[in-house]
């Protein structure tokens, strides 16, 4: 891995060691916090139109919160990484990889059909 | 950024490119894929006690399922990173911070209580 | 509680009680399969726009569709009402009043403010 | 529909009303409100082991929050309802009949098979 992502993993473990929260890790329960940090993710976004939303995504305010709240998604993700001895890079990598022939250029091209109904 | 999260981000950008994807792909519908697919991450977990889930998660397919599901989720956050210009090893970083702040060990060690019900 | 109600309420305790569904229906499993229902809820509209949704919706296929995933949340919240005995209509006759103290007219007519913003 | 499930209907649909919110309840933006209640409902059990989360729901704190988290997400799914013209009742009848063809009880009876998975 390469070490600017390495520093990020020591750390978010580190944060975690320091506070005994292991314990607290198990896979259904970080999958539920994922869960929860989704709906601030939603949040910030519920009521507002495409427009409005783009305005805001401009301001700092808006760009912080954003940030914050994808960061948190992340970071639990990173976590069940972490507790499943998951190589993050790897697994998105061959994810792609999978999604790639699911969805092939020259059906998938300019459309949103999803893959088990592609003719 | 790494050479190696470099080369990700940039499969997944031409991945959405190649497919003429970026249209579909505004921060509200990019934040209803999330929800999306941490459904189908819950859904690996929702009938499983932590036992049976532990024995589900040596097997290949368990293991293979759960990264593909992060996976799913993960991408999905890297393209609003990418939507909306956010590092996200930046932002990963500087939440980790704020989380420290909010939650200090001498408080926090060994127990999950709310940062805002800490005393 | 309503007869109709009653009977719909009964019919889903009847569905789980016939499968020996209750062992997996613990409330974190329930919350759980709430939130990969609500993923399916996400996938319905995540890759339409406004226009294109408000068009699908006017189908009969996209009219059973969403019926049937905003069902399938809605039967799980259910499941966990009757497993903490909870009465549905109750609370959220409860929860409304709570709401309208939380955004009184005055303040919240015609802005999305959240309650916490509010002056 | 019965008057005391068309009462809280209305109830409802005044409060949206009377606060003139009908112009932020899109279908897209009730189901990214879903999203952020049920965040909301994760959040009550995410760190609690079953033992803690039994303990926790039968006082009267844990009692009341897991009540208006659940009335939250349903109040969403009710102005879906409204917003779409669909029966909630009726809705909810005809996916549990879906249901029971999917999961027969000779096949479902005592385990959490998926359909698409039962022989």
């Amino acid at each position: 891995m390469s070490s600017e992502l390495e520093d990020l993993f020591k750390k978010i473990q580190a944060f975690s060691d320091e506070r005994d929260w292991s314990q607290f890790h198990t896979v259904k329960n970080l999958i539920l916090a994922v869960s929860a940090e989704v709906g601030e993710l939603a949040e910030v976004v519920q009521w507002k139109s495409d427009q409005e939303l783009a305005e805001y995504l401009k301001t700092p305010e808006g760009k912080t919160r954003l940030s914050e709240e994808v960061a948190d998604v992340a970071i639990y993700l990173l976590r069940i990484c972490q507790q499943q001895n998951l190589d993050f890079v790897d697994i998105l990598n061959q994810k792609v990889e999978i999604n790639a022939s699911k969805y092939p250029v020259n059906k998938s091209k300019g459309n949103s059909i999803k893959y088990s109904e592609l003719k």
